[in-house]
């Protein structure tokens, strides 16, 4: 086995050709993959339609549950359960569009969200932040908006998330804050939390606003998603039914994701933590066509395991990547575009950090997800964002876009010419069939350092994590804010300015 | 998004519990994936014929040269150069074997070597070695026996590989050193390099001698194997054919494996190196062929790119997911099991050496590559052979050998009675169905920690870089030889002083 003897043979020097790359509008590459036999797929749909029908599921909010009383459910009000026959979910099936417009500040950013679509979305919902010159500390609005930046200057990440919560801005005022950084430091489709009516009207007014949309333009396609994480097992609690229901009215995505945790809210087996999820999906969807039929949503996954020694969520796991495509195995019997989840438990952005992200960013490919949410970043399980993990999550991410240009093989590619013409122990360095070709080649990694170890050690012997501070770093050095973004908060400013002195908008209890 | 506010609640602190797992004999759990058209797989196939037909490839060995011409190939001896009429290639891949019987010191490690088996052997081929303990240094017999225990202390580790070249033993000398170490300090299926017939033959007189074996007993299934790297492009050196021969003629496996790398040593395209790894691959099946009908052998590639910025070899990058595939395709093309390879071309154990070899791994998971080589603590390109990459690799391993075990689905496995029995936003945790299963419901980490940032940073806030160190060290500390061992080493005593005596074996030039 001499592989390494060859090493020496083709180093070959020479800079970086510039080398032009197109991340967006990814498609999937590979076939969906299963986990499950189609006999268990109908068990577990079947199953959550018993879940749905028999034990109910408690809707918190009033206004929520007179919808499913509208549509045929049987309420009880004294401790809101709904139970939802099946019948009632089969409609609502029936009315949610299969393919969704995402659109964005800029055109060129638009997605659509549909079956066969590969989404990235950075890691989100943190409460901090952390990175290698500051350390680990809560997020800021500081934060939230270096992190937007991160997210604008790499294609591969396709919608905005709220890597950072900006908790120095009190929660009345906190919408205004990361609705006006999204419309002014990005030009893609922007997340809108669902913390209340008060918080979701002013954020939809605003990205009116800012782009002059009549309320016909706004709900001409979804501006903005937001996360409904059902309360599992089995329960809806008001901010999030009442978000289903706004987003539902005014044409927005509600992305409905059960977090279920298979040993925890959740049954231990795969296939019980399944038929809760799926049920709560279903109950999630079920309210939104009942607010209004043909409203955009999507289905969602979001399940993993315990670890057995700590209690803690566990990703990138077994249990995880088999979640993950036993998901994708329900969203296509119901067939509904849907929304899945890496991530990684790990305390910082080590080989750990990567394993895990990578595990649940390729079951994802397995599971054809349409939107990969926490793609990007996600460290402690969701507690904390790291800069320099999300500039290593972006060389996955770009690695996998690469896959995504289905390769041409046209009769030039099998370089016959080429193959005839380099005698026996030559090499193609400077075969016309190479250098009409080479500089577009190869992807350019972004992070990773292929010197050999003696240059390597000679810069400094810096891991992938150390190169990663001065990527982001340069990044957002080099921001500059998007065609068209200070024009959105100029006008966003007189708003802002109005509701901020009226006091905001606390969020829903 | 509120999923980081659900980790409170499942805090469940409890001992590990023990898990029975079992790695061995794994099959593939995913259909095999396509880069390229069938059209095209068929023309890489036809042209690598018309390239050994028509260009030929350059055999160094007279011996070898001899075996083509009686096998009908046109045979230049002045240039050494071998044309292989497309006749002759077919009545080859007609007699090689689609199943191989890999035999091992403990029968209870045998591996069917054939399409759907998933085997993982180590990093190999590596001059030096890399831990945190001892940094950087030559590979030396003392490693060369570590890395065989770290080997032998994991079931997901199928077979050996030279994971560190023990440069301190003298090249006549050196193959009873690591012949005596594998049959000692291991029960696995062995590696012996094809160093020329001198080497060869002594290693086979050992494997026969520490087993008892007659030249029958020895040719009943292989015993060992050996990686045949092809000289590319289109050049088969002499210890190479030699041992394409030798292991042909004792029934022992050859794995051909051009090391193709893109734009340097093959056409810059995924097609072209293909074109050539094939036809590099089609000869050396040949003449093991040519050398005995039905001869395991095995088809196999290694191809990657080049990097752009310094021409070094690159490893988990688009380029190399798609010729593991490709690779795949043209094996099932052909109809032959075959090897693939993972590996990194990072420095250290950092995340880029996590996310290379996880994209390696998967892409060889996509790709159903019979034997995933270099699967474990390889780093820089194979130079180096790192101890606590190879324990952060196992974790990524086992995680998938978790994945080979099919879900029962069975009734229970849907969790009605725990649905029905945990209330709403309630928990599992105490529920008969979790109680039953959660002891070997999940896999148990090898080294992620999972425990929450503040237990984390109070245990030293170490990465798993740092944890992996007290990992090899205890597996190192606790090995015992395996049953069988120290008998076997006494068999090989006499032989080998007796060889050593006369001087041993020199490689062959």
């Amino acid at each position: 086995m001499t592989e390494h003897r060859r090493q020496g043979r083709e180093a070959r020097r020479s800079a970086a050709p510039a080398r032009v790359t197109n991340y967006r509008g990814l498609r999937h590459p590979f076939a969906p993959q299963k986990v499950l036999s189609d006999d268990a797929v109908a068990a577990i749909h079947d199953t959550a339609l018993r879940v749905l029908e028999e034990l109910g599921i408690v809707v918190l909010l009033p206004e929520a549950r007179a919808l499913f009383r509208q549509g045929g459910a049987a309420v009880d009000d004294g401790n809101g359960t709904v139970r939802i026959g099946r019948e009632i979910v089969a409609a609502a099936l029936a009315a949610a569009p299969r393919s969704i417009r995402l659109r964005a500040p800029n055109p060129a950013r638009e997605l659509v969200y549909e079956e066969g679509a590969l989404i990235f979305s950075p890691g989100a919902g943190c409460p901090n932040t952390q990175d290698r010159v500051r350390g680990r500390r809560p997020g800021c609005l500081r934060t939230y908006e270096e992190t937007l930046k991160l997210h604008q200057s790499f294609d591969v990440i396709h919608k905005l998330g709220p890597s950072s919560e900006p908790q120095d801005v009190p929660t009345p005022l906190r919408h205004y804050a990361t609705m006006r950084a999204q419309l002014t430091l990005s030009d893609k489709p922007l997340f809108v939390y669902a913390r209340g009516r008060g918080q979701v009207e002013d954020s939809f007014a605003m990205i009116r606003l800012a782009h002059g949309l009549t309320d016909g333009d706004f709900a001409d396609g979804a501006w903005c998603t937001t996360v409904i994480n059902t309360n599992s097992p089995r329960l809806i609690d008001k901010p999030m039914a009442e978000g289903i229901i706004d987003f539902a009215r005014a044409g927005q995505l509600s992305i409905i994701t059960p977090f279920c945790l298979a040993g925890a809210m959740a049954p231990v087996t795969v296939e019980g933590a399944l038929v809760l999820q799926h049920a709560e999906c279903l109950a999630g969807i079920t309210l939104a066509q009942l607010a209004r039929a043909g409203a955009p949503v999507s289905y969602g996954g979001f399940s993993s395991n315990v670890d057995m020694k700590s209690g803690a969520p566990a990703f990138g796991t077994p249990t995880h990547i088999r979640m993950a495509i036993g998901t994708g195995q329900l969203a296509r019997h119901i067939g509904l575009p849907w929304r899945s989840a890496a991530g990684s438990a790990a305390n910082t952005a080590d080989m750990q950090a990567a394993g895990e992200n990578h595990m649940g960013l390729w079951a994802n490919l397995m599971a054809n997800a349409t939107l990969t949410i926490h793609a990007a970043g996600w460290l402690e399980g969701g507690l904390s964002f790291g800069y320099e993990k999300f500039i290593n999550d972006v060389e996955a991410l770009q690695t996998i876009a690469e896959l995504c240009r289905p390769l041409e093989s046209a009769p030039a590619d099998l370089a016959w010419e080429a193959l005839a013409d380099v005698a026996p122990g030559g090499h193609f360095f400077a075969t016309p069939h190479t250098m009409a070709r080479f500089d577009r080649a190869f992807y350019a990694p972004l992070v990773a350092d292929l010197s050999n170890f003696g240059a390597w050690e000679a810069a400094g012997a810096q891991t992938s994590t150390e190169r990663a501070t001065a990527i982001w770093q340069q990044v957002l050095a080099e921001f500059r804010p998007p065609e068209g973004g200070a024009e959105r908060g100029d006008r966003l400013a007189g708003f802002i300015a109005r509701r901020e002195a009226e006091g905001g908008a606390p969020p829903r209890d």
